[in-house]
This record gives structure tokens, sequence and C-alpha cells, in this order.
């Protein structure tokens, strides 16, 4: 378990120098649009273009020795792979992802480009899990699981030191998407303990991928769902470790339709001249579809990553 | 004329709390692909999207109140038109706009957005010309060239200032985008005569848009050219101003192919995670081609703007 804020603190330290801090943005056009004030954080200018790389950073640069030495091993069908690869090439270590056969060629490059090797499976959740025991025991790689891991928690929560040190007074109201739930289950615990980033933490979801909202309004986590989304970063379900902390320090969830998401997407790609995934737009699609709740109110959004295929865009 | 370096330092005190000082940006990855380590000044995050704010916004606030109160008017069928609405907006002054009846949608709905009146014309520049002529004749407002314009020169040149303080030591080559000339005019200049920024200057042109270079080789203005080239920004041909400037202080020009700046666009996008239109991808689409010209050099490149209409992308 993650016992106090100072363990985020210290992830923060031990990765601060592989990673970049991030920048705020804005827009003035899309505020008069939302009629609120909003603080983009834009972790899609991240290493490897997602804020999976913190989490995996803080993973590697946690093992000991030994584990290190026998090279780390995941699943992930997106970002979490490219991130741990990266991080394991920083570490001259090995680092074998498991990805599904059916992975977007995107996903597959960036992997090989920091130096992961793949192992290919059926894309199902239990063939992905089956391949990766087979080789744990086989080779004895260490795993690092895309979420439900506290030091992957820890190095996600690693944005909201960096959101304290840059707002000048804590935001009324922050949205952070939720796929697995690592990042905010990092970034709740931080600003619930500590109180220094935000009033109001909610997650955003896509309505075609809401587990987490019915996990959390009905206190059982769901983990029998089949998520049906362009937000490709938000289809995992959501883990234990993660719906804990959620249970505990996240105040609501809120969904958006995916005509929303695209809606918003484009505004971010028009507005703030950066390139998000479509996961990183469902915050602002939240916000578009209920603009009275957050009126005139300071609102904070993570942008998550910024990796997807330019020839495949959804619109 | 521009006298000496210190009008570009006073453009830039008299622009500096209106503009953004836009950030430098690089990727590892782009630097691998290359073999140079390439600086990348990005001014497609600039106000309205593109270094057309500046220059703008410096001969608006060097109008006197006569001038002002007239009014002002321009022909684009691009950022210019944007950028003059918004700083006309700023000092609020009323701003018209001579579009031709084909300018794009995006374009056309940028101008209204900062509130810009826009008069159509026929898609020709003597039509475009000749309706300016006519509003200013009867209205008499002031006209501001979207290039050919000294102000509008310096103002530009104001990138250079930001180049000089951000850098901590000059550049082997500057990559310069080329259409009627403005930026590369106003950069030129002030690397020229104060030399703090970079070595060599070098205009990046579109190979079917290649006015400028076949001007600058031949040393003879060439006029008369039909350019054919997605870069919808650097359509315009070169001013007379522009020319003469260019002559003294520019090194060299390289263009470029069609398919080259599409696939420097898209590396642009899926590497740095910014918007940038095909205008801004002609430099690295030089040195693509080009790279054992650049190799082991720090090359800066000027990211010019970032608005087109992403439901027509080039790809």
């Amino acid at each position: 378990m993650i016992s106090g804020v100072s363990e985020i603190y210290d992830a923060h330290a031990r990765i601060n120098s592989y990673i970049h801090n991030t920048p705020l943005i804005h827009s003035k056009e899309i505020n008069k649009l939302c009629g609120c004030d909003i603080v983009f954080k834009a972790d899609n200018l991240q290493k490897i273009g997602a804020f999976k790389a913190r989490g995996a950073c803080n993973a590697i640069l946690s093992l000991d020795k030994t584990a290190l030495d026998r090279g780390v091993i995941t699943h992930s069908s997106g970002n979490h792979g490219a991130a741990l690869s990266w991080a394991a090439q920083m570490k001259k270590i090995s680092c074998i992802v498991v990805m599904p056969e059916n992975a977007s060629k995107v996903k597959i490059e960036a992997v090989k480009s920091y130096g992961g090797k793949i192992v290919f499976c059926e894309p199902t959740i239990s063939a992905r899990e089956m391949k990766v025991q087979e080789l744990i025991d086989e080779y004895k790689y260490t795993f690092i699981h895309p979420f439900d891991d506290y030091s992957v928690i820890a190095g996600q929560g690693s944005i909201a030191c960096e959101l304290e040190s840059q707002l000048q007074e804590p935001l009324d109201k922050l949205l952070i998407p939720v796929g697995g739930g690592g990042l905010i289950s990092g970034i709740s615990f931080f600003a619930k303990k500590n109180g220094g980033i935000a009033s109001t933490i909610i997650g955003a979801e896509p309505e075609t991928a809401r587990d987490a909202t019915d996990s959390f309004y009905s206190k059982t986590h769901v983990t029998d769902y089949k998520p049906m989304t362009i937000a490709d970063g938000l289809r995992a379900t959501l883990g234990v470790k993660n719906f804990e902390i959620i249970l505990k320090n996240v105040d609501e969830f809120i969904t958006a339709t995916e005509s929303e998401i695209i809606e918003a997407m484009k505004i971010i790609w028009s507005r703030l001249k950066v390139i998000v995934e479509p996961s990183s737009a469902v915050p602002l699609a939240v916000i578009l579809n209920k603009p009275e709740y957050f009126k005139n109110e300071r609102v904070g959004v993570i942008l998550s990553g910024g990796n997807l295929d330019l020839e495949d865009l959804p619109w």
C-alpha cells in the first residue's frame, strides 16, 4: 500500500531527472467556449508521449539488483509497453512486452523503438495473463503491472507534485481520465492527503467504458465489463489497488459520449495546437457537456497522452 | 527601411506584453533520425496560432492616432488576416480583411472569431488589390500589407530577439520557411547585423513554390510565378522590401518536394506532439532530404504556424 504522500514525493524525486516537468497550457478561446478557466497539464508532452513514463520509471528505479538483472515483463496494448521499454533501456535491462496480435502498428513500433521485445498473444485478457505467467515461470522476469501496482501508482502521482508547485492556488475541480485507474489513484491520493492542488477530484470516463464509474457509485468492483470506446487508453478495467484508493479519495465520476469525446479532441488540437489521443479529450468532453457545473470555476484537466495513428483519425 | 537591429529590439519591446515568448522544443527521436541536433522555435503556439501575430501587432502599435481611428485593412487568405483582426480588436479599432471567395472555411472563421470584417473578392491577386484600393479610396482605411511592410518585418524579426535570449550559443544553421518573405527578412536582418543566433541563414521553400529561391540565385525578382503546393502559407510571391533584405542577409535557399513536406509534417505531429500546418514542415523536410549537409550540427527550425483544416489533412 501507499503509506503517505511522502511516497509520492519520493517517487517524484527518484524519477525527476529522467522525465519532463510538463507545462501548464491554456486557451482563452476554450475558456470562452466553456465559461470557466481551464488549466491543462500537458503530459502528452511527457517522455514517450504519455504519463505512463512516470509510473514505469518509478517502478524500475525502485527494483533491487536481483530483480533488475532478471529483466522486466508486462502486458500492454498501449503506452505502458512503450514506457516500460523506455525505462528499461535507460537502466540497460531487458524488457518483454506481451501484446495482443491485433495491437495497433503505432504501438508496436513504439515498443520496438525503445528496445522492448514483443511477444504476441491472442487478443484476450486471459491469453495475455497466461502468456506473461508462462514467461515468468520460465525466465523469472520481474512483472510490472500497467496500473495495479503501488510503485506505478506513486509514479503517476508525481504529476500532482508538479501541479502543486506550478499552481498559484488550488483548483476548484480537477478532471482525470480513468482507464485502469493508475493515474487517478496516484493523483487523488496526493490531493486528499495533502490538499494542495484541488478541492474536488473527478474521474472522467467514456459513457461506453464506465466500469470505474459504476464501481465507484455501487461501491462494488465491476470486473466483468466489455468497453466499446475510441478512447483506447481507457478500455482497461479498474485495478484492485486502484479501486481501493479511488473509493477513499475521489469525489465523483462523470462520463462523456463518443461524439463529445471526438468534438473535445478536435477543440484541443485546433485551439491548444497539441496532439492528444482520444483518452485525453474525455475530461474536456465532460466540461463541454456540463458547462453549468463548472461555470466560472478554475478547472484542471490532465492531458494524459498524445500517441495515436495519424492515418486513422476518428473524424 | 529598417535602419538597424535596434528597430527589431524596439518592435519586440513594443509587442512583448501582447504575444507569447514561445518555447524551444526538441525530440531525441527526430535528432536520431536526422543525425543532427535540432531546436524548434514553436511559434505555432503563438497567439492566433502563427508568427503573423507579431508583425500585425507591431504594425498596429506603431500607427499614430489618426491612422488608428481610420481602422485598418489588409488582403489575406491566411494567417495575417486573423492576426490583424486580433491586434485591431485589442486596440479597439476596426479591421477589414479582403479575402478570396474560395478561402478556406477555417481561415474565414478565424478572422470572424477575432472580430475582423470580411469583404470577399474574386480569387485573383489583381481582384484583391483592386478591392482593397476601392475600400481605401472610399473609407480611408490604413493599409497593412501581410509582408511587404517594414513594421511587419520588424515585428516578425522579434522571433530572433527571443532566440537570442533562449539559446546558450549560436546555431550552426537556421532554417526559415519562405512565402512572401516577412519572416525570413526580419530574422535574417537581425542575425546578420547582430550575429548572435546563427552562422548560416537558410530559406526553405517548396520545390513547387520556389519563386524566392529563383529570385535569390538569379538576383532578379521573380514576380510572375504560379505556386502549386500544399504549404498554403508559402504560396505568396516574395515582396519587394523582403527581396532586398533577403539578398543582403540570407546565405542560401533549399527546396523540398511535396511528399517530403507531408512526411516531415507527420514526423513533427507524432514526435513533437504539436500541430503544425504544412508550411512549418518545409524546413524539416529540407533536413530529412539532405541529412549529410546538417550532420552533427546544431540546427534551428522556425515552426511558423499551426492553423489548418483538421477535416482535410494532406494524407
